[in-house]
């Protein structure tokens, strides 16, 4: 009987012994042979799942947009966020915050894939992964000022669209920030300087 | 007689010929061979003014900072910016931002040796150029709300620290956005949301 296995999973695995490497040696490191090396995989079974190099980065890259939907998606399955409009729109925001480990690794390899696209601009496929994680931040943002905004709380004088893109700018800014310089934009000042923002922009 | 050699033109030389190739192919292809190959030199001619390419790395890194100084200092010994507090900010903030071919370059240098720097967490000497970037950028934040508070018009139930620090903030995320999506944060919509943020920051 063959054996069954789970492609998804190896994937996944694949991705994540990428992730290693880029966190810890930079994407200038990241070959289909150091991240078999890093898997404990032979180059030849990574190639199998990645046939080149860009799908490599790529499936990687949708694995951190997954994982912050999948976040979003558990909040949402278990009621929303509670409390004040502010409030709930602080808890969504910190979802994509590298306020933790785990999504400190997520900004690290965003940010080293962004990078990454941003020399590679005829190449194109990157590019396309990168503007998917930044849709989705974008996509939040609207949802969450249309929430400030049904629930009564926002500014009559406010332009939506111009608040989305500045709330928008300003939670990647915050998020730069935190991965730079850890120790000024602690998790407890990043919230703080957001909650801020949020409440000037209600009534 | 010996010829004189311009140590410092030949070193900038260098930095610019591995900003071209971090432009065009990335980070990953920097190396002294094909930033040699890039500048027309042999690889030894590279090695002699940077024996080795973390030295190389953080000169060009600096060399980002030095540009934006340079603009900024080249705007004060004119006069500085004329017309309202937000427009002299305005016309101050936007030396940092990639408005332009130019700053495009740099800010593409600045994100990728970022990247880089945070993968390299235990190294620290790419750390501590970004940090010197990220700082400078901060000082002329604090500078500007500055000027706005001993102007008169900054609204007075603001905090001034954390004003400096979402400020810093915005123009990060804003950089990062005309840097991402050119077409959408055009140079036209970056200046406007950070005028209607200036301002929202006045009496």
């Amino acid at each position: 009987m063959p054996k069954l296995v789970d492609h998804g999973a190896r994937r996944e695995e694949i991705a994540e012994a990428l992730w290693r490497v880029v966190r810890r040696d930079g994407i200038r490191a990241a070959s289909v042979r150091t991240i078999a090396a890093e898997a404990g995989w032979s180059a030849g079974a990574v190639r199998y799942y990645f046939p080149d190099q860009a799908g490599l980065l790529s499936f990687a890259m949708d694995l951190v947009s997954r994982r912050v939907s999948e976040r979003i998606s558990a909040l949402n399955a278990s009621g929303g966020a509670k409390g004040s409009p502010t409030a709930v729109a602080l808890r969504y925001l910190e979802e994509a915050l590298p306020l933790d480990e785990e999504r400190r690794a997520e900004f690290d390899v965003w940010i080293a894939f962004m990078a990454q696209a941003q020399a590679e601009s005829d190449a194109g496929s990157l590019h396309e992964h990168v503007d998917k994680v930044h849709d989705g931040l974008r996509l939040l943002c609207e949802s969450l000022v249309h929430l400030l905004s049904e629930s009564g709380t926002l500014r009559k004088d406010l332009d939506r669209r111009r608040e989305i893109e500045r709330l928008h700018a300003l939670i990647d800014g915050l998020a730069l920030h935190a991965a730079i310089q850890p120790g000024r934009s602690t998790p407890a000042r990043v919230r703080q300087l957001l909650r801020h923002h949020l409440e000037s922009l209600l009534s």
